[in-house]
């Protein structure tokens, strides 16, 4: 009932909406009416009420809150049920408690804050509390472990798309799972996979976004390598509409993805990759390869073309550019 | 304490040990031990007790109860914790609740009875109560998920050997996860992962063996593929002897895994193979191959030779053997 009665003030736009009016629409008396506005006041929405006039939404509060996400949405799996925190340990942790529970696909874990928010290999990733947008989208495909770096790969095409949808911001890939501008990262994407030998039970796509994260908001060390929609543009953005654009655009990727369109979405990650004709280092587990990258391949792996013409294939990696001065950053 | 004085009748077999000595030994009253004692006896333990002499352990339940197992058990690594129950839906679904919580490796989970134990993708495995050894164990290896088939090698070599050392019997290995009786289903193995893209975060691999199933235990769909070692031998087997010797097999080829001699395992599991050398039918993920069974590779995949003399790797998949009359069984 709290969320129609939001959603009718929302039909309202700077207006007055009188408590009989609310009552007859909704059928709900009118004590119940101020409990729920109450409620809401308490959750950060301004609503102004005068005696005679009714009630009226002045302000949203700058939460992820799924009612304000999926106020609009345009998709049909992904983010039809959305779990909303405050605060959390890690987004993916939860979703894969979730998923093990067997809840719907597309299933969407967002929380403002994560206290142990992660990045590949177990890295720390820093997600202070009201500034980005945390999220993990639970995807249950029908793809072997090997194919799992498409998933990556369709993900970061999504990502840079919502951005550039939201605030005309364009943005680069760097392989596998970076978002960046102008060489600092924007957002990462952690998949982790439940499996069988030869096929996925289910996928945990995280994706961490500093949307409004301002400069000394990130832990010290980060504060060179990272960036966010705020600093690179100068504007605050608005959290909610990037998630729904985001859940939007990973809807159209994955819709493409799941009908064996890969190609158009490697042709998307491509257009706007960092990393491709690119000299580069790549550290993977217990070897580092150099050698210039020559593509992404059908399963979403990196083809490395090393000095002795030899292609070697990549799952994941920690890569570095190569600079004029010989030297990788 | 229960378990202490469980382990002081033990080290008397056929004695009666005196309520003081108990009370002596394990500073403890007779009150007390007079309550472990009926606790015991609930669990299925038959103590005769006399006055003037005392306790005595008459006979050990068929149950597959920690202590019974831990009993004598060589291994530092796997079943150094045991979860125990009666009945369960899986033992993988329950251990992979329990990876996520972080419990340490090597952690086994079993149960008398599986409500719905599974096999590869999904399949219904017929797990009924006080007949088998269906267990799972927690392994941490540093892995990536293409190599994850190995786990499955691994574990089909300890369950061959435990089954030879606990009652002598030779049986074979049917790619990729069945071990098998004169052609018959005697255990099987389901290997699920966690995992990143590079990287596997825990593996739960799962065994499940018909030990003293009756024929008429089985489902009526399973009665002609499906044996048990009470079947193939005519005599009961100790399921604690077997689980115990289990998990000292499978620690015995974990170690030799963790310690690169995976070709030792190799050599083992070639030996036992009923698939090499004979003319195959692989149904995999959407897709059907025929060829020979030429050998493992050392990733764990099976090599098959095609027709056209082309060599193709599979990861998974079901086996059917070429018969005589070109038909495959």
């Amino acid at each position: 009932m709290k969320k129609e009665i939001l959603a009718l003030l929302k039909r309202n736009p700077g207006e007055y909406v009188s408590g009989e009016d609310v009552s007859h629409q909704l059928s709900v008396s009118r004590t119940a009416i101020w409990k729920h506005i109450q409620a809401l006041r308490e959750e950060g929405y301004q609503i102004e009420s005068q005696s005679r006039l009714g009630y009226r939404l002045q302000e949203v509060p700058d939460k992820l809150y799924p009612e304000e996400v999926q106020d609009g949405l345009s998709t049909n799996i992904i983010g039809q049920s959305i779990i909303y925190y405050e605060r959390l340990g890690s987004t993916n942790d939860l979703a894969k408690v979730l998923a093990a529970q067997g809840v719907i696909e597309g299933t969407v874990v967002v929380a403002e804050e994560q206290s142990s928010g992660r990045g590949r290999r177990g890295r720390a990733w820093a997600s202070p509390g009201g500034h980005g947008v945390w999220m993990s989208v639970l995807l249950r495909p029908k793809l072997s472990p090997a194919n799992a770096p498409k998933i990556t790969i369709m993900a970061a095409v999504a990502v840079v798309r919502a951005i550039e949808r939201v605030c005309g911001l364009k943005v680069g890939i760097k392989w596998p799972n970076d978002i960046v501008y102008k060489g600092k990262k924007l957002a990462g994407i952690l998949t982790e996979m439940s499996a069988e030998i030869d096929s996925i039970n289910h996928i945990v796509l995280g994706i961490g976004t500093n949307v409004n994260v301002p400069l000394e908001a990130f832990p010290e060390e980060i504060q060179e390598k990272g960036t966010s929609l705020l600093i690179a543009t100068g504007q605050q953005v608005s959290r909610v509409a990037y998630l729904r654009a985001l859940l939007e655009e990973l809807e159209v990727a994955y819709v493409q993805f799941c009908t064996e369109q890969f190609d158009t979405i490697l042709d998307g990650w491509r257009k706007h990759s960092v990393t491709l004709g690119e000299d580069v280092r790549v550290e993977g587990i217990g070897e580092v390869l150099f050698g210039t990258a020559a593509d992404i391949d059908s399963q979403g792996a990196l083809l490395l073309r090393q000095k002795d013409g030899e292609m070697v294939k990549v799952l994941a990696g920690d890569v570095t550019l190569r600079k004029e001065d010989g030297s990788y950053c």
